[in-house]
């Protein structure tokens, strides 16, 4: 017997749904280690060690075993029953399906928010027209693309020639004995179907997020949404915000086609993923409207943002644009249209177009103020018939940057604080605490500040007198450690991770420059219109934080002026509602664009009294 | 010593010029063999035997060695002096560099014809445009496309959105601080250039002709035709005649495709060669204006052709095509743009449109008939201010096809033919004869009627009292082979390939046909206008076919009405020149798509008369 020979490692399948990517890797693997060998991206701060908490994937039924110690530290109990275990805490033995979370949670947020009832009637760009085209004969020798032209122009429409269609146009017509569906968007032509296909038109609206990309699948007849789908935005590897996509384009060989590229791809695999799970083909989809800020835009279309970077902040375009699908290698209809919805300026972008179109801006009567808080924060004011715009770079500090426990709004996030004798704690998913998001820490900042833990100006308590007028528990959560002072959100026995979540003095500065930054473009806005905020008729709060965000809180903080909170409203994901009208609506789309022509754009930094504002705007409340 | 080693055969380079195609070969291979092996395009038509005498080439002086028998029988002293063999009978036993033909003679008769004193003025469509475009400002945020628009609008210019050139417009414009020229066609956008470039500016005039592609290119500013090319059509290889290379589309799998792609090939490769012996970049070609029959312009554009081929003959589309060079891949600027003029009918192409273009056909007054003969024949009557057009498939006979020693007009063709006591002939280059042109038939049988060789209905003489008549020289030309009467024109010792070269009765009875259809369809066309032959002012040949003909030997065989010879003019390459045309003047350009609309196509197989006309026309004279 030759026991001695050298084994070659055993090799097992993986498969990841519902990416469908998969591939063999050797027995005794971590679900980490496969899903890095396969390309397979997955959440993971902690290289492994089973510390973060964030690399959590689903067994199928028959793979399932006990959970592990420290997936009983991460997952609730709820999570266990499902299936859920930590990647880097399980081996791969024999073959096995790993489904991914795709951070689930955070797409409900972004993709569940639409509210369209602000359009009209449906009355899409893209067409169709069901034709009897004449047959030829030795006495009327025009061609096919001239008979075809004469039986579209009887129902008044007229097309430009489009040449790859006209290709195969000869056997589409005979093979379809002269009965066909033309479909058209404008002047356009996009394709032509044997046989009447008039049931089957669809679109996508899709919001190009910094950090997450969210894609409608609609149909075009019935004006409904079919399906969502979400995905991280797969530009995240060359940084978190613009100013680092940006300047990773502006400094690496191709880096704008390769960052195009990536955002192209990942806008295919959703739309693979939920056109497959419809039934829907590719080619009956014919339409893409997309959102996205200025930065977004460009890196989408592939043009170069270098000098959107530094002052004086110029795109190289504002318009709405209009390319065909294939030209950007968007997985819809080759001769499908994709439309950009326009620009404001540099900061401004066509997500900002959209949530103005979602709100109605030019048809709104009074003094409304919309605030869209992403990872940039945007603010529009309309009134006296005009409508200004601002933007600053606030937004990060909501979304966890800068914040020592910040994180987005995923399971284990805090999102509610409730301050009275101690502190209590909602956090998103139901399972043990991670980190605080934005809406939690705007909540936890609002509460900290009516106990008395900190004061007006965002100092936390320090002085004996006012810790005294605190409750036992509330004085033993403030604390100095490595001479910063900080105070205790939930302690290490709640959390998932063993440590303390905590908030800091330095967070609460962040805090302070993020919102007075906010305030204090409202407070210029508003002088430009000779008003005040008592004058202001309602706030329109967009996106998934303004929808979050508790408005209490929010004014309890001073982020928003001083006004009664009954005239605060949650307008949903505004922008990806505007993409959604613009698709379903020819008008809604010529609307975007003189929105965005109207619309005057303050550059605030070339303002003088937004450094006086902001100053005063510091303090809380 | 071990002699007995197995040896590889040894490998020997080869470069064949100017085509710029090389590689390793075994040594001891023929020039031919190794022209095969490396996909190199060489005629031969005897299979390497030695007896076709068509596979010429020409070698290096270094090279160079005393010449074969076999190249003495098909080589003039003269081309042995410049260095041309047999590539069937040459072996490669070192590395080598052999220059190609190229058929340069064929080439030379086609793209030496061009007149365009028919236009009026240089008013290109493309124009270029120096810009200061103003630069951005704080104050002044509007994007790079809308200040680059400001400065065209500024010299009242107007374009459309270009993605391409928008992506990388914010880097030109401030590497040539907001210095550039504008290049656009119409209100198409082609190109920003950093700087003032205004010199530089070059377009095609393509005629896409079914045996050889020619190219003209020409410099936009001074009209001029910087430098020509030829090359016989890559597509040959599916057919010689358009019939057979929409049955070899129809029927093969991605046929259209690969026919697409041979010719947008075959085009690039003499783009690539003129423009570099000039130093014009492909970006500096900045339009192609393209002519020719139907099917060649559908296959270069991708365009399924089957159903030209059945009645009723249906084109998939007439009007003049505007489309992106990067479309088509055809290798000039990628944005410039390709115009195929437009089509009159199935038979009746953008060719046709061309010399009605070149030829002024709408500003003609009087009567005037237009014949092309090519591959095809096609026929224009002007008169009583209407265009008549109609088609024949009579063309081939008169390009070899069908006629036992027919052949291109090539070195070595007969071209001219005296026939008094004896025969004497003209020959192409100076070489031995190897077969007879469409001239040299035409020539041939006009001599031979004239001298009482055939009758006025075609038939080779045979009774003894005609032949009396005769010289005993031409007596002995008259012979019967294997029960075919025929007519030795070339007796074997002059000839290339020591055969007699003979006009067969079934040769003069194909000629018949042929020019009995052409004559018919003149006279169908005649009718229709209600005129006579006397009625006719001017007859226009166009091609090099017409460039050629002995005019005096078409009238004498009936292939043209019988008119004044003193009317009928020779009009050079026709369609190449109206391709030209309309690259320089934007008006000429729109005056193609007016001739063809204007146009009226007479559909000869639907004419009764057509059937009784030609019984009449079969007889010479």
């Amino acid at each position: 017997m030759q026991e001695q020979t050298q084994h070659t490692p055993e090799m097992v399948t993986v498969n990841f749904l519902p990416i469908e990517k998969g591939g063999q890797v050797p027995a005794g693997s971590t679900v980490l280690q496969a899903a890095i060998a396969l390309g397979v991206q997955l959440q993971s701060t902690c290289g492994g060690k089973g510390t973060c908490g964030k690399c959590r994937v689903m067994l199928s039924p028959e793979d399932r075993t006990d959970p592990l110690p420290s997936e009983k530290k991460f997952l609730s109990s709820e999570q266990i029953a499902q299936g859920w275990v930590l990647a880097c805490k399980r081996n791969i033995n024999q073959d096995m399906t790993i489904y991914l979370t795709e951070q689930k949670d955070v797409f409900d947020r972004k993709t569940q928010l639409e509210k369209t009832e602000a359009l009209q009637s449906i009355e899409p760009l893209v067409r169709k027209h069901y034709l009897k085209v004449t047959a030829p004969s030795i006495h009327d020798q025009s061609s096919d693309w001239e008979r075809f032209e004469a039986a579209l122009s009887g129902i008044g429409s007229s097309v430009r020639f489009n040449l790859g269609i006209t290709a195969s146009l000869p056997r589409v017509l005979r093979e379809s004995d002269f009965l066909v569906t033309a479909v058209t968007a404008g002047d356009e032509l996009l394709a032509v179907e044997p046989g009447d296909t008039h049931e089957r038109s669809f679109g996508l609206a899709i919001d190009i997020g910094t950090t997450t990309l969210v894609i409608y699948l609609m149909d075009l007849n019935s004006g409904k949404i079919v399906a969502r789908g979400a995905l991280t935005n797969p530009q995240q590897g060359a940084g978190a915000d613009v100013l680092t996509r940006i300047a990773y384009a502006a400094d690496q060989p191709g880096g704008v086609k390769q960052l195009q590229t990536q955002v192209i791809n990942g806008l295919n695999q959703i739309i693979a993923r939920i056109s497959e799970e419809q039934g829907i083909k590719r080619s009956e989809i014919y339409h893409a409207v997309i959102v996205g800020n200025t930065t977004m835009s460009h890196l989408f279309l592939g043009i170069d943002p270098t000098f959107l970077a530094p002052a004086p902040f110029i795109p190289a375009y504002r318009h709405g644009v209009n390319v065909k699908a294939s030209e950007l290698g968007l997985q819809i209809l080759e001769d499908g249209i994709v439309n950009v919805l326009p620009i404001v300026a540099g900061y401004v972008g066509s997500d900002t177009v959209g949530v103005m179109l979602a709100a109605q801006a030019d048809r709104l009567e009074g003094v409304h103020l919309m605030v869209d808080i992403g990872t940039n924060g945007e603010m529009i004011l309309v009134g006296n018939g005009r409508i200004l715009t601002c933007s600053t770079a606030a937004g990060p500090a909501f979304e966890g940057a800068g914040i020592k426990h910040g994180m987005r709004a995923a399971d284990g996030a805090i999102e509610r604080v409730y301050i009275t004798d101690d502190v209590k704690v909602q956090i998103i998913g139901n399972s043990k605490a991670i980190g605080v998001c934005g809406s939690g820490l705007i909540d936890a900042i609002a509460q900290m500040l009516k106990a008395g833990v900190i004061s007006a100006n965002g100092r936390l308590t320090y002085k004996d007198s006012e810790l005294a007028k605190l409750s036992t528990a509330l004085q033993k959560r403030i604390r100095t450690m490595d001479e910063n002072r900080e105070f205790v959100l939930v302690w290490k026995e709640d959390t998932a991770h063993g440590e303390d979540i905590v908030i800091t003095q330095k967070d609460i500065r962040n805090l302070q420059l993020a919102k007075g930054a906010i305030l204090s473009g409202i407070n210029v806005m508003l002088d430009h219109l000779g008003l005040e905020a008592k004058d202001i008729d309602r706030i329109h709060l967009a996106g998934a934080f303004g929808n979050y965000i508790q408005k209490e809180s929010a004014l309890g903080i001073g982020l928003l002026p001083q006004v009664p909170v009954n005239i605060i409203h949650s307008i949903g994901n505004a922008a990806g509602n505007g993409a959604q009208m613009a698709l379903l609506s020819e008008v809604e789309m010529e609307r975007a664009g003189k929105l965005a022509r109207q619309s005057e754009h303050i550059e605030l930094s070339t303002e003088k009294s937004f450094q006086q504002y902001f100053v005063s705007s510091l303090n809380l409340a």
